[in-house]
C-alpha cells in the first residue's frame, strides 16, 4: 500500500455510511454481508481508459457514475434489487491528485441512488490509463429473476425508451439504468425473458434468440429512434448498432403486451414501451422494412478498437 | 462484443462445469446464485501487468492462478469458505491468441482446487498490458468471521509458515492460499483476531492493532524467516518488508496458543506455525532484537513503482 492511498482509503471509509445489510465494509480482508434472503445476482463491468472512455470528453465523476451504471443496468436485466458493490481501480501515475476522490464521488452518487452498499475495494497504480472495474451484487425480488432464456415463439418483443444515438451524445454517460422500470414491468406483467442493451440491439437480440432456442422478426419502422443529428449513417442503423442504450428488452405473450402497450406503466417516469418484433420458430433474426424483409446479420455495436 | 470474444465465452462456458450453488452462470445478464446460507463475504483483487507481473518471468496460466489465489487468502484471513468467482479482464490488442484461454485455465485451476465456481466475467480490450480482476465471493463458516479488530492485550501473535522472500523466489506466483488451515485453526482454537500477510509484517500488522486499538512486541529473533540467497538487505528485512507471503498473521489468548504450539495442528500439511510476538495496550508496534528495542515504523513492501 502505497502513503496517500492510506489516507484515501480512510476517506472513503469515513464517507460510506453504515448500512443494515453489511456487517463489516472497508477496512477487513473482505466484506462481510449480513444474510441474504433469496438468490443472489452477480455481474461485474470494467472500463478501460482510451477504449470505453476518454477524459477529452468526460470527467473522472462521469467515469465513476458510468461505471456503476453498466452494472445496475445488468441487474435491472434480470428485474433484480442491487445490494452491495465492490471496486477494483488501477490508477495512471501522472493523474491528477484528486482524480481517485472524483472517481469515487461518481461511484457513490451512483451507488446512492439505487440504495448500492460501497463494501470494498482495491487500488493499484496503472503504467497507462485509468481501469475502473465494479462488481455489482443484487438480489432477486420474489418473482424471481427474468432470464434470456424464456421467449417463446409468439411472445411480443418490446422496448423501453429509445433506441441510437447514445455514443455520439452523452446519453451513455449519463443514463438511468432501468432498475425500477424492470421491477415493476416484472410485477405487474407475466414477461418471459429481459435483457439490457448495450451492445446494440442487432447484436443483443441473438442473446435472447440464441438462449430461448428461436428466432426472431423485428420491424424495422417501429423502432423507437431517438432523435439527432444527421449523419452520413441512416437512423435505422445507429438504432440497430450503436450500443449503450442500456434500455431494457424483453418479450411476453400476445395478451400481456397488449395490455402493458395499452397501460403504459412507466409513461409517469417519462418512458414509454414500445412493441417491435415478434418471437419466432425459425433460428434466424429478420428484419422487415417497408418494401424489404431480410436476415440482420449477427452485428452490432464494435467497440472502438475494432 | 467482438468477434472472436463470442468463441472464447462459448469455449469458457463449456469449460465450466455445473455446480449445485450456480442457477445460472456464464451466459446471461448476472449470474444467479441458489440461496446462500449464513453470511457473505466478498473481496476483489485486480493485477496490472507491469506493476504486479511481467511476462519476462511469469506465464499467463501463472497470472491467472495468482490472480484466483490473492482473493482465495483473502477468505482464509476471515477464515471463511470460498463460494464463486466473477473475474474481469482487459487484453492486450496485441497480445498472443491463446493468451486469454491460457489466462483462464491458470484461474480455473485455482478454482477448482478451492471448489470456487466460475460465474461470470467480462472481456475486454487493454489499449496497454493486461489487466485482471477477480471478485470472490464466500461464506462463514459456522465459527463465524475472524476480523482484523478482535485483538486483546495480552494475545499472543502468531504467523503460519514463512516470511520474506517470496518476490525474488517464484512463491509469490505459486503460493498455497491457507484456506483450509484457517479453517482448521478456527475450528479447533478460539482466535481473536487474523488477516493474510500481502503487504509484509512491518505493514499488515499495523491493520490488526489499528482496527483492535492496540499495540504490539515483535519478536525479531522469533520470525521464522525463509531460507535464501544472500543479499545487500538482511533477512529480517524482507521477513518484515516484503510482502505477498500470504501467510496467516492471527492473536489468541495466551493459553490457547501454547496449546496450538504444542499441538502445531497443520504439520501433518507442512506447515508450522510460529508465535513471534504479542499484543499490547501500547498504541504502537515495537520491535525487539538480541541488543534493541525499538518502534517499527509503519512500512512495509513498497510496490515496485513507488
Amino acid at each position: 500500500m502505497a502513503a496517500g492511498e492510506w489516507d484515501q482509503i480512510r476517506a472513503i471509509r469515513e464517507a460510506v455510511a453504515a448500512d443494515s445489510r453489511v456487517r463489516i465494509g472497508i477496512g477487513d480482508d473482505t466484506a462481510v454481508l449480513n444474510p441474504v434472503a433469496g438468490e443472489l445476482l452477480v455481474t461485474v463491468d470494467m472500463l478501460l481508459e482510451g477504449v470505453h472512455f476518454d477524459f477529452s470528453n468526460c470527467t473522472p465523476t462521469e467515469v465513476g457514475g458510468k461505471a456503476m451504471r453498466v452494472n445496475l443496468s445488468d441487474i435491472a436485466a434480470m428485474a433484480g434489487q442491487p445490494l452491495a458493490a465492490v471496486v477494483a481501480v488501477g490508477i495512471p501515475r501522472a493523474a491528477p491528485r484528486d482524480l481517485p476522490m472524483e472517481l469515487f464521488r461518481g461511484l457513490k452518487q451512483a451507488a446512492d441512488e439505487f440504495d448500492v452498499a460501497l463494501i470494498g475495494g482495491d487500488t493499484n497504480q496503472s503504467t497507462s490509463g485509468l481501469v475502473v472495474s465494479v462488481t455489482l451484487l443484487g438480489t432477486t425480488t420474489r418473482h424471481g429473476p427474468l432470464l434470456r432464456s424464456g421467449a417463446r415463439p409468439g411472445d411480443m418483443i418490446c422496448v423501453t425508451g429509445k433506441l441510437g444515438y447514445s455514443l455520439s451524445s452523452r446519453r451513455h454517460l449519463l443514463f438511468t439504468p432501468r432498475v425500477r422500470e424492470a421491477q415493476m414491468l416484472h410485477a405487474r406483467y407475466e414477461l418471459n425473458a429481459m435483457m439490457d442493451i448495450s451492445d446494440g440491439l442487432a447484436s443483443d437480440l441473438f442473446h435472447i434468440t440464441d438462449e430461448s432456442g428461436c428466432g426472431a422478426v423485428i420491424e424495422a419502422e417501429q423502432l423507437p429512434i431517438h432523435e439527432a443529428a444527421q449523419d452520413a449513417r441512416s437512423p435505422l442503423d445507429h438504432a440497430l448498432n450503436d450500443g449503450e442504450d442500456f434500455e431494457l428488452l424483453f418479450t411476453l405473450g400476445a395478451k400481456e403486451a397488449a395490455r402493458l402497450l395499452s397501460d403504459q406503466p412507466l409513461a409517469e417516469r417519462g418512458v414509454f414501451v414500445t412493441r417491435i418484433g415478434e418471437i419466432t420458430t425459425d433460428q434466424r433474426v429478420m428484419l422487415r422494412g417497408a418494401n424489404s424483409f431480410q436476415e440482420l446479420p449477427r452485428g452490432g455495436f464494435q467497440h472502438q478498437w475494432s
